[in-house]
């Protein structure tokens, strides 16, 4: 089951830059890992912003509640959720 | 070169529904011949709505620009436009 | 699996009143079905409003989507889905 | 009487762990003492969000605001109140 | 109970002006009708504006929302409804 | 001369809270004075907020500036400013 | 006492062009007999917009309302009231 | 050559009271300045609000913007600009 | 003097083809004379949508105003103007 | 290939002025860098405002990422992007 999610990440001008990094590198392990799993099918970034567009792949919500509230950057974002379904000119069998 | 393009349909109650329908088959058409040549690489419904969200891959903006102000349905979209480009932790080679 | 749906209804001035009538009952006739099927779980007024406060619940996105486009009054309605899950301190074992 | 009431938590990044977590272990205790009450009808996680939706059931407004303003964690929320009634299609008793 | 209700008024350019002076006359003589009974508490012109801001004194929500979905005038007007209660700092007894 | 003034109160967490409570108890004092006076007409608590609704009657608008300024928390909130004059439907006299 | 006021016109395409410029006409009149009485203190442009920004000078709300509703284009227009008063800055002694 | 400037000061609270009111008496005195050379042709408070809409009256862009980065207060403001020019209905040779 | 100014054209369902063609070409003969006069310094069309950014480049406010006003498409337009000057970084001459 | 970037720079009130000044000198620096090679195209400043409007040039969208990511004020930016093309009307081969 899909969902759109888009991620803005806001670091306050300030915040301790080594923790920054070590929650960023947190953050990619666990994306990779997703990804790896298939659950975080697609993550592009946004041009001109500290901010992604993913396509996540979740077996209901609360799947897809726990994994986002289990990403180290989670407390720096704004986040907004949207379900997808298959669209009827689809041509791609896993786009649903 | 990646764009994300969510595309609204609003149609005019009262709008004569045998003309409508023959847009639909003709956007139908082009949407899958785009999605055969690679151009537009995911389309998804939104949930709830008569609406979509996609992935386009095009040469450059001009060529999107193009794409969609050639689709049947066009008159009836509001349309909003992003550019993407690879997110450093993508593990896939052609999210980009 | 839950969603929450606002549903505001708005009729353009001059609409046909029978027709309007015949959808109307049509889509109250199909709202209880769907509650007697446990779909449409709850359904509430706004106060002061031609709108409504819903939860559903289905197996997955297409089924909702699927549920809301079948709607007779959905070519009136402004629709907005958020995806629900279980609230941590809830004590109700169904509203999950 | 019903009324939805939609609550965002924002918790300011380095506000203190400890107090954070006593406080939201208090709100859950008084959460769930309203909910055996019946005055907390519903409580649902928005997916992705640190929120909530909620139905409570009160005797009145004044009833609504006291309890809402006696939560633990009122400091930090986002509050919306949308005032609810019976739905001409619901066929749950309760529902109003 | 009390609620702050706004309602603005539009008339669609060319709309009949006989019909909707004969709606007119019936929302005043309404309106007047629920002032004497104390259920409309106050109402005020917004001062350059085709709109109001009323204080309603109800039973329930079901009240207000059978009252306002009884105005001639409904089909014209956007609706915003507040929940009030007594403020700690009031003089007035009724201002509750 | 009647406005509508609609306050919001926001205070940052963690502010000394014995200063908060000296500015709303002079807060309290003045607006029950103002009340005595014929000038803070009405005032009534926002159901799950931190805000009021108020009816102002003042010689000017210069008067009610200096009235809203001199609030002991006025620089806690975010005031909305509405002019107001009798309703045609109105049968109170004062209401103007 | 003066107020601010910004008028939006917004005309219909298609509406009959020579009753819109009959109203013009009347609406050019009566705001240059109000400039000369004083009351229309100021009349500006806005640019690229057919829209203005405005300054009257009234004795209260309620004269302020009748003259605004009072206009020939009323119908066609968004109109934002904001109430102003002496800046104390300000040299001149009629910008009160 | 007229531009509409609105400017809304937001001061922190626990700012250093002392350094405001310097601030303040500079941008006064450079206020009154430029009002008696006639680039600041008008200056209003806005009621209820920390807050003016002005008039000015200057050669170009370029020495508007000078004119408002110089202000001691612009680092507390939001500006708002709007390029003005006479109206075809003004009376007032100098409302250009 | 430099202005940005965006237009968003949009143009009833419906609207007569031939006369939308005949406005269309008329406003492009404009839009390259201006440009040929240096007036309509830049013109370029936003991706996915039937709107356009601009550059101007005028005496003043009046001649951006009646440049604008004069445009065939300018009723089936919505018109933001900013005011631009030179940037201290630029380096080239004439981007002021 | 050619996008409008709007900049808007927020600085926090109390920021240490000697680092923002470095950084803002090696902002100008390497924006006078890209200008040079075509990059950035076009810089304006919007009046009244710490803010620009910017034309860019690049290869791809991952360029005027890359690019906008290295600014030295990033941080302090509020960023939006909009790709353009070729306007039918314009004359100047190299507004495309």
């Amino acid at each position: 089951m899909l969902f759109q999610v888009e991620m803005d990440v806001n670091v306050p001008i300030g915040f301790d830059q080594d923790e920054f990094n070590r929650l960023k590198t947190a953050e990619k392990k666990l994306s990779q890992d997703l990804q790896e799993k298939g659950v975080w099918r697609h993550i592009w970034r946004v041009v001109g912003q500290y901010a992604n567009v993913s396509i996540f792949d979740v077996e209901d919500n609360a799947e897809l509640h726990d994994v986002l509230m289990g990403l180290p950057l989670y407390p720096f974002m704004d986040v907004r959720v949207t379900a997808l379904c298959r669209h009827p000119s689809s041509i791609r069998d896993n786009d649903r």
